[in-house]
């Protein structure tokens, strides 16, 4: 027997209380350049060495010392003879990149110099280091480039590429254990019509491939019927992940026991919240493992996993919070919701009106693949008025 | 020789004279729906069957004939004996999912009912279908579900597999090769420090990274040196690729081969754009393979990387335009730009106050690192002032 959702606990609140909870995963891997994009770095990384290593040009052109080009213009060029060291009075034909050599402290644009003969004619005055990249200028040997917590891009890559860096050190990712539950839910090996009653599972696969999306490693458990003790084990064998996202099971009916499990292995923080679809949303760790219960109705599910799952992986995972892609739209017709209860509205976006998806309820899976946004609609607020100018979160 | 850059082209009119040169790629794969996420539909995906394929109970409780509950009320309930069939005057116990028995047409709440003895209190009159989900009502036998073109996401995994599909057919992904050139460049491999003048490969590293991140799939190749005929040599060699993007040697100088070698091989499209940094970005075609020409510089090719290889790998690629992630905000600090140029200025977001980044220069790497942000510049305005408000485009 289930147990009772006796209030109501507020979206904001329930996510701190389950976050508070949550210790960050301090454990590394190191991984090739290759590898690690999105990654976290978990232990700063300084620079190796000086970039550029050498004084380099910063153009193609000649390089000169520069006390041999005072005066030089135009209409009044000084005449370099060409050498291999850039002694007093000669110049050595550089590109971009190339080693300045020692006794020259100034490049010559190509563009303001001509041949002539054995001697190049150089039309402008130069002042030390122009055109010429100091050793260090990008990067100084020491100096920090990039602090633990940081999101590794592919332009970051080639920075710690270029000082000879191969591999970082970055956080592992939470593995986080997947366990779909109820007596109907069959799997989707069988490629027949499911028995009337059964349905193919299909929230294990979603939340799994969200957890990966999110930085998190899925780890897909098999299907669980609604018995205690076998919801008990399912838990227990997984007990070494790092997360566990139980599907199905969290409202109060007979069959609904996770809830129950979880609080009799460790402790239910919260169940129920103020959430729609989501109400029968619980969360609770067990020693050190949160655990996240969303509903089995797959919308509700979706719900609860954008709105607890995400950012408890993303504490766990030491993973910066990443600003979500909002689109300004006007709806096209009225949107009600419940006070009290923070809904996420489906929207269909086209250009910049949204078509709220008109639905029978949470249970209705393709309401989500026809929508591409997510209208939410405060607490405090009782829908939204036709035309009113809204904010839509992108479903990605 | 290099060519010579006659006149600038214009960042718009580049990039549509080069995606004008561009075919979506029409071949496709079959992957399995763990495989799937941002892959792009390739032939429409329709209901195979109906969801659900049974009249299901949306609520626990018990499914009973709506005309038993005529004016069945809390003060005045009807009472019905318990069945398996849901004959007339009697009602079956159901679950959430549960297979509703012909002869019943609603479900009423177990809220909303008592078991006294053999029998049951009903306190609430149902209309037909009450609570009950009817066959198809999430998907119909034959609907379209996705479009051609649809991005996959892992909540749209779910819908396809609850058809009992396992597999979708998506566009298979560009493959790029990419061409890291110049004299002055050597592997990655060595861990010692290169001579003067030298320096590590890591523009094919970023490159090839971003390639992935956007959709396509990287080969890299090995550095060329600047010699034309070794320049050709590798791009024949890579002519089997559906994109090329050649890094380095795009300039004016006596090294700068790129844009010549590809012109003799197909055709240079624009060669030098409005673009600061980024200004020696080449752009071509070769059969029907187009070439993206970077300059070496790392900041000019990222820049150059991002407004034409971008567009072009999701035009080949079929991807469908993501909004990029804007920022609101308030620059510290002027922000000088050149007018007549697409100014890629780099800053670092604390907040809502964007930080323009100091640097000498597009070959300062670390100006990227320590970036997160964008601002763009246009064209025909020279520069922001302390103070103004702009948005930052986030850099990923």
């Amino acid at each position: 027997m289930g147990t009772i959702i006796k209030e109501l606990t507020k979206v904001e609140d329930a996510r701190k209380i389950f976050l508070n909870a949550i210790d960050p995963l301090s454990a590394t891997e190191h991984l090739l350049l290759l590898d690690c994009i999105n990654r976290i770095v978990a232990s700063s990384i300084k620079a190796t060495r000086n970039v550029p290593h050498y004084r380099r040009a910063a153009m193609d052109g000649y390089a000169v010392q520069s006390s041999d080009t005072i005066g030089a213009s135009v209409i009044n060029p000084v005449m370099l003879g060409v050498s291999d060291d850039a002694g007093q009075g000669t110049c050595v034909r550089v590109h971009t990149g190339s080693n300045i050599p020692d006794n020259a402290d100034a490049v010559v644009m190509i563009e303001d110099t001509t041949p002539i003969g054995e001697m190049v004619e150089i039309r402008t005055q130069l002042h030390p280091n122009k055109h010429i990249g100091c050793i260090g200028e990008d990067m100084q040997a020491g100096e920090l480039i990039f602090k633990a917590g940081h999101l590794l891009r592919p332009c970051d890559t080639s920075v710690i590429a270029s000082l000879g860096i191969a591999e970082v050190e970055v956080y592992r990712k939470p593995v986080v254990a997947v366990i779909p539950t109820g007596d109907e839910v069959v799997p989707r090996t069988t490629s027949e019509i499911p028995l009337p009653g059964k349905v193919l599972e299909t929230n294990g696969l979603m939340v799994g491939l969200y957890v990966d999306k999110w930085g998190g490693k899925a780890r897909y458990c098999d299907i669980v019927p609604d018995s205690p003790e076998l919801i008990e084990t399912a838990i227990r064998s997984n007990l070494d992940a790092d997360m566990i996202i139980l599907c199905g099971g969290t409202s109060v009916g007979e069959r609904d026991h996770v809830p129950a499990v979880v609080d009799s292995l460790g402790k239910i923080l919260v169940h129920g919240v103020g959430l729609n679809p989501g109400k029968p949303t619980a969360l609770g760790i067990i020693g050190n493992v949160p655990v996240v219960c969303i509903p089995g109705y797959p919308v509700a599910g979706l719900v609860g996993l954008f709105e607890f799952a995400r950012p408890a992986l993303r504490k766990m995972g030491n993973i910066p919070d990443i600003p979500e892609t909002i689109i300004k739209a006007r709806i096209s017709s009225k949107i009600n919701s419940k006070e009290g209860y923070l809904t996420y509205a489906r929207v269909i976006l086209d250009g910049n009106i949204a078509h709220p998806v008109m639905t029978s309820g949470s249970g209705v899976l393709s309401s989500v693949a026809r929508a591409n946004g997510f209208v939410l609609i405060p607490e405090n607020v009782e829908g939204y008025e036709e035309g009113q100018d809204v904010d839509v979160v992108l479903i990605d």
